[in-house]
């Protein structure tokens, strides 16, 4: 593994084993890393929760991170991704986790570069270590990704989360199903409704509604989203036992999600964010484990 | 003590047991932290000799300090504070210092996380810390604080400096005088003028004057403030003997204070930056060692 | 050696020394810091390349390195750059590293502060680290700087690379030939054209267009000068043998050097970037080290 680009080149094998050294790490083990490694966090879009994960996963590692600031780089005076990352190279990092904000920003990178890429969300693709905390979050409450009903919900067709998610339970047998407005709906199967997919689903995996993107649409409204497609009160009590309710946040309190929704005792939020750092850790152990 | 939140809160023996330490500290003594703790500066405002000096500090106490920029995180995307908070303690952060526009930021934090929450400036409201080192810098200079007379000169109404530095200070029986033209006194108690106040000033503590508060004021200007507020050169000559001259700084040079006496031999102006350090050290090591 | 302030200050004794201790460093020699030492990088103008070699080179010799976000930071609030610099002395920063967009930015810090400061880069001045990197990376390809026939083309009269460069050049008795529109000469002494320079020329160095500051020119266009006053392939095809590609970058490919060209056996661009960490751990070291 030299790179993390997508959860589909990863694979289902690569998925599990990043899976099952993050429960591990979970569980109190002692890192792996021999010489010290340098890498750095590029984040070219607003970023907490994944940035500062990312930074702590890197310094329980023991590397030293090599601060970036996008804002205030070369790229504002016209340099190319992929002479940032090869100058990074010459300057001697080892790897570099990259969120961008143009789809597949690494296919210029591919091949050419000897620092690992850990893709952190590129535009409107994929978001691979948010899926593999997913993925353990529903694994660790179900024992199994096998047969679960996992429904997404949200402005999917913009949505690197649903797409790597759905490519990754897909690839376990897991049935995910879609709830959203039609015109969000994108390249995705089918739309369900609130009354259709509550009665089973396992989990209920909500997206961020992007008012910066909506906003402008006439018929948008935060209270009519609420009320026709967030997860209210009402729907929650109409889950199956055990179920349980995610969302990768930041989360809009009273739009995708009632306000009372987020700290309930079903809601695995900031256990995600919790779990988020382990499986970071166990993608930046592997990778940098096998450059030595 | 679990945070630190105001001055008031910290109370008088809170503040002696802070000063008594960070006296040890800056004669040399070796800072007890057990474990690795990890600790992040949120500052919502601009700030560079607070920010920097917690960053220090954190450093000597072999901390390990994980980068936030504020006006790049998901505080964009419309997340609360609360939020942000919470998915810091779930990353792993032990402690967050703050800065933010509003007044008791952490009144939405109290008793809901329990990452520790260091005031580094709330709105108009407290700086416990510049208090700390305020109290400090008297103390080392006079051996007490009992009874001393303390002018503040500047907008107090606005100044979270002024606000913690009466409460401690009047904590301790010392006298606080405030000079300040009548609509920037706020809720203080007594506007003198300087012929009054200088003969028996132990310390003279003035405040930046916030250019970008007042130049829309038809009534103001810089030598207008300089000649009628400011501590000139020539009221700096009436001060008594021992007498000392303090600011939080920035400083605004020709305006509050006259260019040539922020380094005269009465100002304690970066002998309080030093005294900083030292300070916010006692405050990180009481509050992380009470943790563990 | 308190400082780094220009390279004619440094002198052909001091910058053999560097390029001689980057060497060692460079083939594997370990630093030589004592006790743990404080520095920061104050970055006034956007920088990847020097500000994260610097970072780099700072880990390696073990330094604390303290952030500092200059578009965030008490100079918003009108403070002076010296009382910036005694502030962060007062913290406990041994060294700073400044960028800065005002020419000789240090003029009002020599004899002032006890603080080291290193030179990054001030307005259209000088860049000692970059010709640092630059004579290392010569020397190191031709043995000697002694009689080199240096070719430097851009707009030299806004280019601190430019002025450090042929200060240093001159030093060690290279030829220094500068290729240009006319209009951007400034007070270089000669201005040939690439056929009189190009046959024995040992190293073209390019400097990036700044389109920033020549995109009001009605005159200029990026073809116009790639093809007049840029390294097109068929240029490089008549350099001489052995002879070498050197850019400061971040480069605009295509403009003043043809995108063929970045990576080509010629060039020597991001083996400058590998030296530039080298020879600014060089820097450091010598300069802490004389501190102790």
């Amino acid at each position: 593994m030299d790179h993390l680009l997508s959860i589909k080149r990863l694979g289902p094998d690569g998925i599990i084993r990043i899976l099952d050294r993050a429960a591990e790490l979970r569980g109190g083990a002692v890192p792996e890393i021999g010489r010290t490694h340098y890498i750095s966090n590029l984040f070219f879009e607003p970023s907490t929760r994944t940035k500062t994960s990312f930074e702590v996963a890197e310094r329980r590692l023991g590397l030293e991170v090599i601060p970036f600031e996008a804002g205030f780089s070369s790229t504002l005076k016209g340099e190319t991704l992929y002479d940032t990352v090869r100058t990074l190279e010459a300057i001697g990092l080892d790897a570099l986790v990259i969120r961008h904000p143009e789809d597949r920003f690494y296919k210029d990178l591919e091949g050419r570069t000897s620092v690992a890429i850990i893709n952190a969300g590129d535009g409107s693709g994929q978001h691979p270590t948010q899926t593999l905390l997913d993925l353990f979050t529903l694994r660790e409450e179900f024992g199994t990704l096998e047969g679960l009903k996992v429904t997404i919900a949200g402005d999917v067709s913009h949505s690197r989360v649903a797409k790597s998610g759905r490519d990754a339970l897909k690839m376990f047998g897991a049935d995910v199903r879609i709830l959203c407005p039609p015109e969000w709906k994108g390249d995705f199967d089918s739309v369900g409704d609130w009354d259709e997919v509550l009665p089973d689903s396992d989990a209920v995996m909500l997206l961020r509604v992007q008012h910066e993107r909506h906003s402008g649409e006439g018929s948008f409204s935060a209270e009519g989203y609420h009320s026709r497609y967030g997860l209210t009160v009402e729907r929650a009590g109409r889950m199956k036992k055990d179920a349980i309710i995610m969302h990768p946040a930041p989360v809009n309190r009273g739009v995708e999600i009632a306000d009372e929704l987020v700290e309930h005792s079903r809601s695995r939020i900031f256990r995600q964010v919790e779990n988020g750092v382990y499986v970071r850790m166990a993608v930046l152990e592997t990778i940098l484990k096998g450059r030595d």
